[in-house]
């Protein structure tokens, strides 16, 4: 049996996001592509991918694998895929992979990449791709505090609330905002997401940015392992989960 | 009376072009607008652009003005504007005009832009901003071609089959042909664009490219002043009004 892995491109705009959700009207990314896959192989297909994305939340790279008794090529499989699959899906790699590779389990690292509008009018053309926040952002603030989340830390302030409490060690092994133009992207890479963390994390530093939370703040909130006490969860549109490395 | 100005910024997907076009299924971005204005102004509006956008065009500065009695400040106008205007359009600026400012008339340039997504497969992200194009395209011969459509020039050759002849001769000030990553942006600056002068342009570009057509046909194509030497009209996705210059 082939062990296959999918690079897989998405506008999220209009999923209930990567995974089947009961009650939800809008479709699972997974599930159209598991559905896709089924048509064009003729066989059942259970599709692995590297981890969930939300409602609204897009990606670049997602990556996801499934077995398969099909001997179809890879650039036939892939071709047929972008041929059925609806516009705002696309795969842009289809390859082999070893027999006991598992999307989620051999991810080493992810890296997300969260972008604001930060002027007075939103935009048209970026609507579904960007948070449109129309304050100033003190961006060399955000910069100069965002340092403190690098490396290996209790990230639980920073977890949805909510969730079940596990295990909220995480390293973040990149962190970086840019500004080009009018637009700020927050560029974060971790050996793994808590669940909305980029989200909160982002929201907290809209605060620190717009001065509703003052320098230091980031530090404190990460100690108090307090959910309540970082900003508020910014909106899905803006992020985006750029690649998975392996 | 005011004479106000708006820069607006939309995604032409799902309108059928600036103007309102009898029997088409879908609004204008026209009506939309002057609807939208009298909503908040309560009087008749009536709303000149610079020029008409086919359906699926973008703009990202197209400019229009109109007359009101109103003395609404131009802020709150803008924001009443964004407030209530679908996502896919919005207004970027508004300012007061002279009162003879006529949108169209007083136009010294415009400049478009249209991009190519050129690899093979489609983007989830883009899919309504870019044209997709899978084949291979050598982006030197064209940059090395397209220099002959500098300046002024009877474009003819390149206006929509079927329109009413006029006034063929326009002046090309800019033309550029850029890659960046699978993405190829063409861009126009002219001082009037004939109809589907710049789809047809880049399609036949695109044959240039593909090595279709070979290099020294844009030129004899150009002097054919014939539609019928030039390439196919490229999709109207890849294309935005990126300025108009007064």
């Amino acid at each position: 049996m082939r062990n296959l892995k999918l690079k897989i491109e998405y506008d999220g705009t209009n999923y209930c996001g990567w995974q089947v959700q009961k009650g939800h009207q809008l479709k699972s990314i997974q599930e159209v592509i598991q559905k896709t896959l089924q048509r064009i192989l003729q066989e059942k297909i259970k599709l692995i991918a590297s981890g969930r994305t939300d409602a609204g939340v897009h990606a670049e790279g997602q990556v996801a694998n499934f077995r398969t008794n099909s001997k179809m090529a890879l650039e036939k499989l892939q071709r047929a895929l972008n041929g059925l699959l609806p516009e705002d899906i696309c795969v842009a790699e289809a390859r082999e992979a070893a027999a006991d590779f598992h999307s989620r389990f051999a991810a080493k690292s992810k890296a997300y990449r969260y972008t604001i509008l930060n002027r007075k009018y939103p935009s048209a053309l970026l609507k579904n791709a960007v948070y449109f926040y129309p304050y100033p952002l003190d961006i060399k603030i955000m910069q100069r505090e965002v340092g403190v989340l690098l490396g290996r830390h209790n990230f639980k302030a920073f977890q949805a609330s909510g969730s079940i409490t596990g295990r909220t060690v995480r390293t973040i092994k990149r962190i970086r905002i840019l500004k080009e133009g009018d637009l700020i992207r927050i560029d974060i890479e971790a050996d793994g997401f808590l669940y909305s963390i980029v989200r909160n994390i982002v929201g907290t530093l809209i605060e620190i940015g717009r001065g509703k939370l003052s320098p230091g703040s980031l530090k404190k909130i990460l100690l108090s392992k307090d959910r309540k006490t970082a900003g508020p969860t910014a909106p899905a549109r803006g992020l985006c989960l750029v690649k998975v490395n392996y």
